[in-house]
């Protein structure tokens, strides 16, 4: 039976049109003849807000709603004040459609250079909160520019949002070899949610009894990270620790030229998206250094998500045989996009 | 002219008496002999806890604010639920006594071990505040233990809290070599905490024209830390970020045995208290394994507050020297406080 993947694609800024269109090419080429693709490309971010002012309308937000999944290269240029982006764009895209699982693998690939000495063995997955916490966006400021002023931040945090994505890491956790999942807060401090998220992670966990648990300040959990990652197994934790520790985990396993997310929305009520960790780096957009390998993993994750997991898996191996052979000649983006499509 | 140093020390629990013991042991050693001190021992921490229910009275605090400044070892055993000992004790303290600046200098010391590779140069300082941010116990969480439980946790910021901390930082970072100072926060999701942050370097730092100023989100930050570290010269941050990036810091140092930490009032309007970064390390308390380096340089950074800036370098050159001869067999906690001594 034919099927067709429809798919929202935000190229947005910098290298994201470079490292998509190769993350496309991976796409189109690993699909059975049955599975086509149409895409339908949204012009978002910074040039777009330059020329307009806009971000994201609600009719934007309205069409990629009917999609069934969006691939975003990346937003931003440092001209842009720092805030209106995320905010009006890619947080609002996460908090919109529900994408409160925000995985993040961590892997070490065979041959990768990892700046930690002694080639540890890395392989975790982050189940990071993309819904609540210290994102909401609920804070202010009174006084603003006087010596009197205050500036708030409020995270927000609820048993429904993080109930829902505990269980999605249960889920993963009880799915893999090592069945552990490691909270990971600041319990001890922030006790209000911090114990929120402890007990529920106990009283969920009791439905998972070949799942171990436990538990880590973020503190500890950055030093465990360079000293001893091959503990870890799966993450879960807060929107804003899981922002910190997945960049952390990304730099340890290569750097976030090959670090995927996919912003997921488990229940499948809205579109689920995915992008490469790193950023648009404007100074080196156009030089054909960017590596696409982050964003075709994420094309990897967005096939899993549709159910096509032959195909994910297909991606992944081509990018460890890919990451296996790579010796010190740089490769341009489009040639390590062909050499993975092959 | 005779002077007399009126320490409070809180050796607390697990290694907290055995390191403080040796801390004593060398600051004894580099005093010159018109420089007496006189210590009082306070029983705090989680036996006291056990034993009376109390964390720290208000005569204690009131007896506290007395001494000269307050040398603590560690506090806290898993017994004690997350939270009681750090809020009603650690915390309590350094609102109280307005420790605004978390002092917390990271040095790879020769001849000691970093997890990562190639032997980098490592030798910045983060100020890290102490008085405000997540950190103030904010919060509050209402429908405890329902599926509509909501929790919350208030970052409070200030001009007065922030402006006192980033022009310390700055007379900090114009005094060194290197002169630059990088502020680490997340600006772009924490918009108004981080705008009143990045508005104040940029105020303050027009009156520090020869020190150099940027900006990282604290997710680089962590990159950065373990792809870079040389790159960093001093650091100012939020209590929170600070938390987290200072355990990192001391892991790529080799390890939070070594790292020192002073939580300072400037003004000296309230006593300055020093400690290890570590733990109570319940599982290696009484078998003199604890290395009681984090606390001697504590010392170090003591004297340093109270103007005893040359004994102060001793004990960092007696730890350098010590640490250079360290080979693979273990000493003791006592054994390596002899040694600094002597
Ligand atoms: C750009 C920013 C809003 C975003 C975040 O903080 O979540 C980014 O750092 C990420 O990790 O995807
Ligand atoms: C024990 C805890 C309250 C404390 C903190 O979070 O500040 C500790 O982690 C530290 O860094 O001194």
């Amino acid at each position: 039976m034919a099927r067709s993947i429809n798919l929202a694609v935000i190229p947005g800024d910098g290298i994201g049109p470079e490292v998509v269109a190769q993350g496309l090419k991976v796409l189109e080429a690993v699909l059975p003849a049955d599975v086509k693709v149409e895409s339908t490309s949204y012009d978002l971010g910074a040039k777009r807000w330059h020329e307009t002012g806009e971000t994201l309308t609600d009719a934007e937000l309205e069409r990629l709603r009917g999609h069934d999944a969006i691939l975003l290269g990346a937003v931003g240029d440092p001209t842009v004040p720092s805030g209106v982006l995320e905010r009006g764009l890619l947080l609002k895209l996460r908090f919109a459609f529900e994408h409160y699982v925000n995985l993040r693998p961590s892997r070490l690939f065979p041959n990768t250079a990892s700046p930690l000495a002694g080639d540890p063995e890395i392989d975790f997955v982050v189940v990071r909160e993309g819904t609540e916490g210290p994102y909401v966006g609920n804070g202010g400021t009174m006084r603003i520019g006087t010596p009197a002023e205050v500036a708030t931040e409020v995270s927000l945090n609820t048993a429904y949002g993080v109930e829902r994505v505990v269980r999605d890491a249960f889920e993963r956790a009880s799915a893999r070899p090592a069945r552990k999942l490691t909270l990971v807060h600041k319990n001890n401090v922030l006790v209000h949610a911090g114990h929120l998220w402890t007990r529920t992670v106990e009283r969920v966990g009791r439905e998972y009894p070949d799942v171990a648990t436990d538990y880590l300040h973020v503190d500890a959990a950055t030093i465990f990270l360079v000293t001893d990652p091959g503990r870890f197994d799966v993450i879960v934790t807060d929107n804003l620790f899981g922002d910190i520790i997945t960049d952390l985990a990304a730099a340890i396993t290569g750097g976030i030229g090959l670090a995927a997310s996919g912003n997921i929305n488990p229940t499948g009520e809205f579109p689920s998206m995915f992008e490469p960790v790193h950023g648009s780096a404007p100074d080196i957009a156009g030089t054909g250094k960017a590596d696409p390998t982050a964003t075709v993993l994420s094309v990897a994750l967005l096939l899993r998500h549709l159910g096509l997991e032959a195909e994910a898996a297909r991606i992944e191996e081509a990018v460890t045989a890919d990451l296996a052979e790579r010796d010190a000649t740089a490769r341009s983006t489009d040639a390590i996009g062909d050499a993975l499509a092959a």
